[in-house]
Formats: C-alpha cells, structure tokens, sequence
C-alpha cells in the first residue's frame, strides 16, 4: 500500500556541538520517504532545483520512492540552514532561502490520486489543501504544520484540519495552535478542531497521543549520543504512517505500534547528519529497538 | 514495615497562576510522610519551631506517622516562599528562613535505628551522613538532594552517595551531578558514584529509572487542572519509597510498580494547594489511577 507525501526537498546546512555538514540531503518529503520506505513505497510530490544532483534521486529511488510527481524547477533547491546547542531540543533557524519552493503548486500524477495513506509535510496549509482537493478518498489523511502557519494562516490551516485524521505536531506547536498551556486540555480543543487523533512530538520526551477515548504515551529510546536532531520529527511520521500502511491498520493498537515504530525511526535518525543513519540501517535494527522500548515501558498491572 | 525520612517540616507560601496561599504546612519530611503513609507507617525525623501549632501535628498523627523524632525547638519554623508561572516545571524561590532548621541535627529515637527503609530528603548531605551513622543496616537507603548542595557540598554529597541504594533526583540536578548534558551518559556516570538505581524526575514528562541493566520510562498521568506542583517529588519519593517498603519487594517489578505509584501520588498532589488533596485521598483513587497510567502505556510487542 503506497503513501503519497507532499513535502520539501532541500539542502541542509547544520551545526551542532558535534560538528558541521553544509548542503546535505534534507527536507520534510526527502526524510519522511526514506523512514516510510522500510515499511512500504511512496510517492514524493514536491519541487527541486536545477542544481539537484542525480545521486540524491537516485538514492530515493533506491529505497523505492516513486519520482514521478517530483518536478524540477528552472533556479536553486530551496535550502536551510540552522544551529543546535547542548539543548538539542531546539534548532535557531540561521538562513532560509525559499528558491524554487515559493513557486511550488503541488500537481499529482494521475495515479497518485486514489492514494490511501496520505502525509502532509510542514508546508503552507493552503498548499495542504490543494493537495487534499486532488485525492480522492484517502483511507488515512496525517498532517504537520509549525508556529509560522499557526499564527500566519491560521484559517487555512483550520480548514486543512477538519479533513485530517492525524495531526503530527510538537508540544509547543499543540499549545499554541490550541492557544492553552495545558496540554491535556490543548489536546482536547485541537481534537474539536477536526482530527480524531493528535500525536504530540516531545524529542527526548517521547511522544503523547490523544483521542476520544484514549491516551498513549510512548518513552524515547535513551541515547547516549545525539548528533543532529534535524529530520526526527519527518522520519517519526514516515515511521508513523509507514507501519499503518504496510499494515493496513487504524486500531488502537496498531496506531500505538506505529508511534513506537515512528519513535525508533526517529531515534536512528539523530544518531548522525542528514538521512546517513537511515542509509545503512536494517529493517531488523527497527525491530530490535522496538523491542527494547517495550521492555523499557513494561511493569506489571494490579492484580 | 515502618519507614524511616529525615527532612524539613516547614511553612510555605506559594503563588501560582491560579491562587496564592500563605504559611500553609509544607516541608519535605511532611509531604514524603503523608504520601508513604498511604502504604505503611512512618517515623518522622524533623524539627519545628515554638510556633508550630498542634493541628498539624495532629494530622500527621492521624496519618500513622510517628512524632518521636520531631524535634521542637525555641524561635521559628523553617519557612519557604515561592511563585510558580505558567510553565509550573520549576519555582522562583522568593524567600527563605531556614529559623529552627539551620541548628538542625537529626538524632534518631533508640527504636528508629533498626529501620529497614530509609528516605534522606533534600537536607545538607552532611546531616544525610549523620543519619547514616545512626542506623544499623538498612534494606535500602533511598536519597534526594539539589543544585545547592551538589555544586556546594559536592564532596560530603558524593560520600553520601556511596551509601546510598536509590537516588532519586530531577532531570537537571542529574546533569549538574554528572556534568553531562546528556541524561543517558550522565545516568551511567552517577550509578558509578554508589546507587544502584537512579530515578529522575521530569515534571509533566514522568520519570525515567536507571540502573545498570535496565532503564524504565513511566509517563506522568496526564492532568488537565495542575494548582501547585510543591511537593510533588517528595510525595513521588514517598509512594515509591511506601510501596516498596509495604510489599517488602525490591525487585524489578517491584521497583517499577513503585515508581508508577509514586508518579500517581505526585499527580494528586499538584491537584490543590499544600497537602490538601492528599487529606481526602482514598487509597481506591490511587489505584484506579495506577491502572490508568498502565493502560496508557500499553502496546503489544512483536509475535
């Protein structure tokens, strides 16, 4: 079952603590595809520019990412740049040069539009919803957004909701997008806005899931050595929607594995700069981790 | 099985966003008591000034816990001022008198010194010593303490430490123990120092558990109404401490059983001002809300 993902492909210029990559691989569409392709296809809709290299499209088609709805654009890939401190929790956005992506209008390949699993990346919600009047009944429809939609296009953004399932987003965003500091209470408003699920992103936290009836915490896997946290929050979602995908699942337990799924991914991904994790990890390590984090979770009920 | 906690009692005067209280009955020796005494008696070791009034002692009293240890010295007691904002992970401290608790010496009644269980609150780690001189050969010594004396009494702290079975400290006083940013290194780096267990506390994040070959992830009950996080990890300490010592358990199970009662107690605590919640506390209500948290962390493992 493949998943259509509407996001950005950029290049990425990053500084940690640990050390410094400039013009790496990066963007929302590049690192959700590759963390959903352990689980399944995908179909990356999205823009770069006419200094994209063909080595990195080659690399997504390697791992089974379909290229057919990525167009090419005469001018640069869009690129970003920013700064993480010891607090790996927060990158400080240094550059952002739009370049091709201020043009970009998302246009779906014919045979992208009876997508069932459907991702959309941190993009202008106006955007996310061109995208959503193209497909034609998604079984599952997840979305991101971040503080610049939440505050600059609020009632776009509102529209795009009442169609989502999913809301994927991090802790700050939940409280300003349910303008409440509490997130118990924020996560109630956000679920009147429209999706039946939200799952809050928490870095080293882990994750929070609310529903109508139900709350899921799942810890992070504790690491010893973060590297670059950039791209945790899209391969958490590729993990995400990746599993319910290739598993055809919407129940809880199935949407709590996928979490869990998504939080390994994620937590493979800050081990190194750029997708570098991601480009020798085995689906056997996912599942090796997957365990550990159930083991970590686990004690015993009232008898 | 009676345990035995050596801390403050203590008047406090709190502001949140949502009320202000003054000079009502605080201390860490007082909300450790009350949590443990929910699983098992308690013996107190403290000290309180001329002005303490009767009632309080009364309600401790009420709550099995056993006075014998409470010193009662001339001039004041031991007072703390605090204002918590919208964030209510960390208080601004507005004032502090330590009055009858800066000639403090914990002397333990003939009866305390066989004590099996023992909880050392946040007090100097020299007194922490004294007290360990004092008690014959405890099953397990569970221990607090804070930025103060980690980067003041860093020497007679980590002397403690050697004695010590189970730590139980919040995230940043674990990183400044440690000098590591990093909560997993640093986690390895203070097992080393003594404890066997080290249990950080992260607020509305839960508590994450360390030692040498496990790690356990419990969430915190997601609250929607949180009045006055005072007292909430010494009221953990205190279910985790009381749970331990009522079941006489200390295996891995136990621990982590322990850790989610804990983490349930500090919920209710943060519920109202002081110790308020905790006085009409049921013991039904707490275990309801431990299967709560254990359903909320439910996923079912690969086949």
């Amino acid at each position: 079952m493949s998943i259509l993902v509407v996001g950005s492909v950029a290049f990425d210029s990053v500084e940690t603590p640990f050390g410094k990559v400039a013009e790496v691989l990066g963007g929302s569409g590049t690192y959700f595809s590759t963390a959903a392709s352990f689980f399944t296809p995908v179909n990356l809709v999205a823009v770069v520019g006419a200094d994209f290299p063909e080595e990195h499209l080659d690399f997504l088609r390697s791992r089974n990412v379909d290229l057919a709805g990525l167009q090419r654009a005469e001018g640069r890939t869009f690129r970003w740049q920013g700064r993480y401190g010891y607090d790996l929790n927060e990158a400080e956005t240094l550059d952002t040069q739009l370049n091709v992506f201020s043009d970009f209008r998302p246009e779906l390949p014919a045979a992208y539009r009876e997508a069932e699993y459907v991702f959309l990346a941190n993009i202008d919600p106006e955007l996310q919803l061109e995208v959503l009047r193209q497909v034609q009944r998604p079984r599952l429809i997840a979305c991101d957004t971040m503080n610049f939609w939440i505050s600059g296009k609020r009632q776009a953004l509102l529209k795009t909701l009442q169609h989502v399932d999913v809301l994927i987003i991090n802790e700050a965003e939940a409280r300003q997008l349910a303008e409440d500091p509490n997130l118990a209470r924020a996560a109630r408003r956000i679920l009147a806005m429209g999706p039946r699920t939200l799952v809050v992103k928490r870095g080293e936290y882990g994750v929070i899931m609310f529903s109508e009836h139900s709350v899921f915490a799942a810890p992070a896997y504790p690491l010893e050595e973060v590297f670059d946290p950039t791209g945790a929050g899209d391969t958490f979602a590729g993990g995400f929607v990746g599993y319910l995908a290739a598993n055809r699942t919407l129940d809880e337990d199935g949407i709590r594995r996928a979490i869990v799924f998504g939080s390994v991914m994620a937590s493979f991904t800050v081990e190194d700069f750029s997708l570098n994790r991601l480009r020798t990890l085995e689906y056997r390590e996912l599942e090796e981790r997957f365990t550990r984090v159930k083991l970590l979770t686990e004690f015993s009920g009232l008898s």
